[in-house]
């Protein structure tokens, strides 16, 4: 009998095989459209991830748990000492996580404390985002925290947890719950930069930040990191932000400062306007600082830790940004004579999301016409006439036409550097906000389209 | 004395030679980079532009005043006989041109009259927007308008207008009325086409529908034309619409059925979320059919009229999507089960301005993941475990998780179509809302980043 024909379609070995090489050969091309992208974001911190202190109180450990990666860490531990403060943050999305609703609710709880007598933890995983995941993703989160409590010698209702990675997989829970024990023993103060490298997804550098502040004589140190490299890729870039601080701070206040300071540092950055179902944001307060405890928002301690903190959520939001999918450039936009800053924000956000706005920023095309049209369609009040576009110093447009000052080869020159500033005042009124964002790229729609998980 | 070195980096000339070279070899990477685009979108009807019937009382011509471009008609002027009725909708952006102030305002005082004594008159061009041209854009408005009415022998406020192409340059009206007089002779019912060509500017068909009815035993006729391929590009794609029926109706039945009509038809596409400063849908009755006047929107023929008027608003706005800029895919997104028809549009509207979404669609993944992601970030309401997803009738989703019936294959194979139909049903209500977007491809970013005007 002669050999059958290995062309034969109508074998299902050979259409198998078939099947399997078009697979193979797609994955390959996908891997090569990628290749081209670079492996650190261009607008990546010079100086590399910083330095960040010891805060007394906190202990970290990483580790791999093979949740999804199976060559690097993809689970933290971190340990909160007992008469901590919390105060949190969270997504506003309507199909939020199980996570994140157990974080929500634990929190609420733990804001009607005056004082946390047993320790915090904090379990982070990478690889999984346990989203729409149904009734197992509770199972999940439940399972993980109860394993985490008995490790860390506190109750489960004082456990975080947070998830990112694939979405609509079961999260397999037992390869993390069965790697806590091990990260326990090896708990440590000065082992947070393996956590952010741990929760690390599509990031291409590890985000952190640190500051230092004197309240009452005392030395009050503030240290986070965060990740995230697009507002979401449900495979990939849900952000997440942890700080810590030694500063005594009650946990109302607290709160008070973080919601404060959420407005004009996460909530005003955007990548491609999409919204993560798993954002979330956790700042710990241990008070082992020694200053005389922060009770109200209004005392000078409250204002200088306040503003200090800021800053750190402000650096974190901005290496977010940098690390935007395809970003080439960072785009600070500062709106003022808005109606209220309220309507700045609206307005800041409607240019900072518009694709035709972001593709002029990445073809270096000074296109102040995309940025007339992006403030109109916000919907906020504003008036062709008085309206004024600058980009850094260079007016560009004023009185509902282009400012006779202006030189188009002004224009197209800026716009070559990476670090770019987009001025629009509305004369309207007071109003003020500024956003900040990174422009639209190949790159963007290579990792977004060309790509298949 | 020794030649100077040509490489002498220093000399102001050779400087001046470089930077020319460095302009001229950047715009040829351009041109490159836009070869590969095709010159007809593959999602354009294959029938070409339909032959759009004559309706009695409306005439055309269509000329080349040069606005901007040289070679091709750019000016179209089209009169509406005596005693026509008149409706419209525009854009709702706050800095909105010219043209549309003024159009807005001449409805609005025309809408007042029970019958239109003289002619109405529209004149349209390409090339230049005469948009955030400031005080000089109203003066252009109202010359085009003047010398329009002169040539139709009709009073100004009669004459509409619509200016679309590069933005923030002031439109040299005087090319336009300098022709509208040789057009004026050049007016026949049968050129409606050319008039739907010599408003296109990046779009890349033709975009024209028509259909009849009978109504009181007389054939009455709708027909009409659009352009757009992005919602707005500055430079280039404002939507556009005209459309011409000899149906015997009162204006203000009119207005409410195309305002109606406008909700589920122009106001449910979406290409890239941008919104143009200039979109304008004008609507004009002659009553030449010599149907009973429709003087109630309760009575059948009203209801039958806007049936049909609503199935050609609807063929244009589906044409608009087929030529959104890079487009590969057409996609249907069809909400089901929200609180109210107005939450199904919202919802509806965040997953089709969803940059990852429409990245997904273009990268033939089924990712339902990001639809989740998009229902989630839309602020309405739904349930994370009521919630259900088909990619055409494939049940990808249900119950807060992947359906067990879903193949991974099947999704694949059904997302290789260049026709997607989405369905979401949220489980909540009884809401329902269908809306029309186009994927995001490089080809998006080719037109709008790989360009400089």
């Amino acid at each position: 009998m002669a050999e059958k024909d290995v062309s034969d379609a109508d074998d299902p070995i050979v259409k198998k095989l078939q099947g399997r090489l078009k697979r193979l050969r797609k994955k390959l091309a996908r891997a090569e459209a990628k290749r081209d992208l670079p492996a650190v974001s261009p607008l990546a911190p010079k100086a590399g991830f910083p330095s960040l202190p010891v805060i007394q109180g906190v202990r970290f450990a990483a580790g791999s748990a093979e949740v999804k990666y199976k060559d690097r860490d993809d689970v933290a531990l971190i340990e909160i000492a007992a008469g901590s403060s919390v105060a949190g943050s969270f997504t506003t999305s309507k199909t939020r996580s199980s996570a994140v609703l157990d974080c929500e609710a634990k929190l609420a709880a733990l804001l009607k404390e005056d004082k946390i007598s047993q320790p915090l933890g904090l379990v982070v995983n990478s690889g999984n985002a346990n989203a729409f995941t149904g009734k197992a993703g509770d199972g999940s989160v439940k399972a993980v925290c109860e394993a985490a409590a008995q490790v860390l010698g506190t109750s489960s209702g004082n456990i975080f947890t947070s998830s990112t990675g694939v979405i609509g997989e079961p999260l397999p829970h037992d390869r993390i719950t069965g790697k806590l024990a091990e990260l326990g023993t090896e708990l440590a103060p000065d082992r947070a930069e393996a956590s952010a490298r741990a929760i690390m997804t599509t990031d291409t550098f590890a985000k952190g930040s640190c500051v230092e502040l004197e309240l009452d004589g005392k030395m009050v140190k503030i240290a986070g990191f965060a990740k995230g490299s697009g507002m979401i890729a449900p495979d990939m870039a849900t952000m997440l932000v942890y700080i810590f601080t030694d500063a005594a701070i009650n946990s109302a206040v607290l709160q008070k400062i973080v919601s404060a300071a959420t407005v004009t540092t996460f909530n005003s950055i955007t990548v491609d306007s999409d919204t993560s179902t798993s954002d979330t944001l956790l700042v710990f307060a241990t008070g082992a600082a020694g200053n005389a405890e922060i009770r109200s928002t209004a005392s000078k301690a409250a204002k200088e830790f306040a503003g200090k903190l800021h800053g750190v959520m402000l650096d974190l939001a901005h290496q977010v940004v940098r690390d935007g999918e395809g970003a080439t450039k960072f785009i600070e936009i500062a709106i003022t004579g808005a109606q209220s800053d309220a309507s700045a924000h609206k307005v800041g956000l409607a240019i900072a999301n518009s694709p035709l706005v972001k593709t002029a920023f990445a073809g270096e095309d000074p296109n102040w016409g995309r940025v007339v049209m992006a403030v109109g369609k916000s919907g906020e009040q504003a008036d062709r006439d008085s309206l004024s576009i600058r980009f850094g110093d260079i007016l560009v447009a004023e009185e509902g036409w282009v400012a006779q000052s202006y030189r188009e080869q002004d224009g197209v020159d800026y716009m070559k550097g990476p670090e770019l500033k987009l001025g629009v005042d509305l004369g309207v009124g007071d109003g003020a906000a500024t956003v900040w964002t990174c422009d639209f790229t190949h790159g963007y729609i290579q990792i977004n389209a060309d790509y298949r998980s």
